[in-house]
C-alpha cells in the first residue's frame, strides 16, 4: 500500500523486467519504501553507460508486480534512471536498487556493467544507489542470500546515505545464504578479461565473431573483492565516477609542460 | 610505407569510420607509425564502455584510407579495441588514438563517451591511449587545434608511455588554431546534465522520447578541464579504471561491520 511517507525506491536491472533477479529485488525493496520499476524490455547486459541518443526511446506500463507502477524500456539501465527522474517520477527517489544481476560485477567487469552503470548514474544525480550482483547467470537462480544482504543493506544506506559521487557495488558469491560468510567493504580488484573471439561463418560464406574469453589474469591481493568473494564474502565496494587519475597529475604537468 | 620499426599506431573513435574527426586522427598518426583503423560503421555516440554479447559482431575490409589497413566493425568503440588486439593485430599496438570525437568529453561526459571508453580498455589491456574530442559537433569541424595537439602529445606518449591503468582524455575547445593558449593537465570537472525527454507521439498514437537536456550543473573551480576550456586551453584528464571510492572504505566499514 502507498504510504506518502514511506521513501520512494527506484528499481532497475540490465537483464531486463522479465529477470527474476529483479523480481528478488523488488520482493526486498517493498519491505521498506513505496517501489517504482523501470527496467529495459530486452536483456542490456555488457551495456556500460550508454544512452540512447540516436533513435528514440519507448516506455510501456506494465503489470508484471503486483501492485507495484512498472514500466518496460527500450533502452539501456542508464536510460531507465533519466526516464525516472526526469519522466516518471519527476522527482529524485530516495534510493535507486539495480539488479539483482544474474552474474558477478565485481572488478573491472563494474566498466562493462548495465547494472552498475544504473547506480553510478543515480550517484551522479546525488542519489543513494546501490547495485547488486549474485554469481550466478542461470535464470532460475537462488537469490536468498542476495536477498539477505540486500534487506540488511537497504535500511542501513536509507538511514546513512551515502558519500557524496559514491555508489556502492554489491557482489554476493554463488551459494545458499547459510554459507555466506559475511559482508566486507573493499576495493575494485585489478584483474580483467584474455578476450577471444570465436570466429564463424554464416550462410552467405561471411565471417561473424563472439565475443568470449576468460576472466582470470589478476593480482595476487588480500583486500579486494576477488578475494573475498572467493573467500564466501559479499563484497562492497564504493564506486564513484570521477574517472581522474589524481595521483598522475603532478607527474604528468612535467611532461607536457 | 610499412616499417617494422615503427611503433603501430591503433586507431578508432565512435563517430564512425566516415567521420572527419578520424580521417584527421590517422593522418596525424601516419607520420608516427604504421596505422591499423577498426571503427564502427555507424555513429556509436553515448555507447560509453558497451559491449556486444547477445549478437555477433560483424567486421568488413575498407579502403578508405589509402594505403592504410582499416575495417568498419558493426560493434561499439570498445568492441573494435578487443577485435584490434585479439583478432587483427594478434598483438598489443604501440599506441592507440580514439578520435577525434565531433563533440567534448570533459567532465562527467567521460562516462558516456564511446570515444573515450576505447582508450580506458586501452588502459585495461596496458596500452597506452588517448582519446581526442573537439568541442564542435559540425560534420565538417575544422580539426587543425585538434591535429596540433596531437602532434604535440604521440611523440611524447611514444618516448615516455603512461602510468600503469591510465589513458588520457584529452579536449580541445573550439576555435583555429591561433586561438589555442596551450595546454593543461587538469582534473574532470564535477558536473552534471540537467536532462529532459523531448516526449513525441507517433503514428500510432502512443508515445516516444528523445533524450536532451543541458550541461550546466558545475562546481566553481579553477583546477577542473572545464575551467581551462573555457580559457582556450587543450585540457588532459589522466584517466583511470580503478572506480574504487578509495577515500570511503575506512569510514563504510564502521557501518557495514
Amino acid at each position: 500500500m502507498k504510504n506518502s511517507n514511506r521513501p520512494l525506491i527506484f528499481v532497475t536491472n540490465d537483464d531486463s523486467l522479465h529477470a527474476k533477479g529483479i523480481a528478488s529485488l523488488v520482493a526486498v525493496a517493498q519491505e521498506f519504501g513505496n517501489v517504482v520499476v523501470i527496467a529495459p524490455d530486452k536483456p542490456q547486459s555488457g551495456m556500460g553507460h550508454a544512452i540512447t541518443i540516436s533513435h528514440p526511446l519507448r516506455l510501456f506500463r506494465s503489470e508484471i508486480f503486483d501492485g507495484i507502477e512498472s514500466y518496460s524500456c527500450s533502452g539501456t539501465p542508464v536510460d531507465c534512471v533519466k526516464l525516472a527522474v526526469y519522466e516518471v517520477l519527476h522527482r529524485k527517489p530516495d534510493l535507486i536498487l539495480s539488479g539483482i544481476n544474474h552474474g558477478l560485477n565485481s572488478s573491472t567487469n563494474v566498466l562493462y556493467s548495465g547494472t552498475m552503470s544504473a547506480a553510478v548514474e543515480g550517484a551522479m544525480e546525488h542519489i543513494p544507489s546501490i547495485g547488486f550482483s549474485y554469481g550466478d547467470f542461470d535464470p532460475d537462480a537462488d537469490f536468498s542470500a542476495s536477498m539477505h544482504v540486500a534487506k540488511q543493506l537497504i535500511p542501513q544506506i536509507l538511514t546513512h546515505g551515502l558519500p557524496q559521487g559514491v555508489c556502492l557495488n554489491v557482489n554476493i558469491p554463488k551459494g545458499p545464504l547459510e554459507a555466506l560468510k559475511g559482508m566486507e567493504v573493499c576495493r575494485q580488484a585489478y584483474a580483467f578479461w584474455e578476450d577471444r573471439f570465436d570466429k564463424r561463418i554464416d550462410q552467405f560464406g561471411r565471417p561473424y565473431y563472439w565475443l568470449t574469453g576468460t576472466f582470470d589474469s589478476r593480482e595476487d591481493a588480500t583486500d579486494t573483492d576477488l578475494y573475498f568473494l572467493d573467500q564466501g564474502f559479499a563484497t562492497i565496494v564504493p564506486t564513484q565516477f570521477d574517472l581522474t587519475a589524481h595521483q598522475t597529475i603532478t607527474g604528468l604537468k612535467k611532461i607536457f609542460k
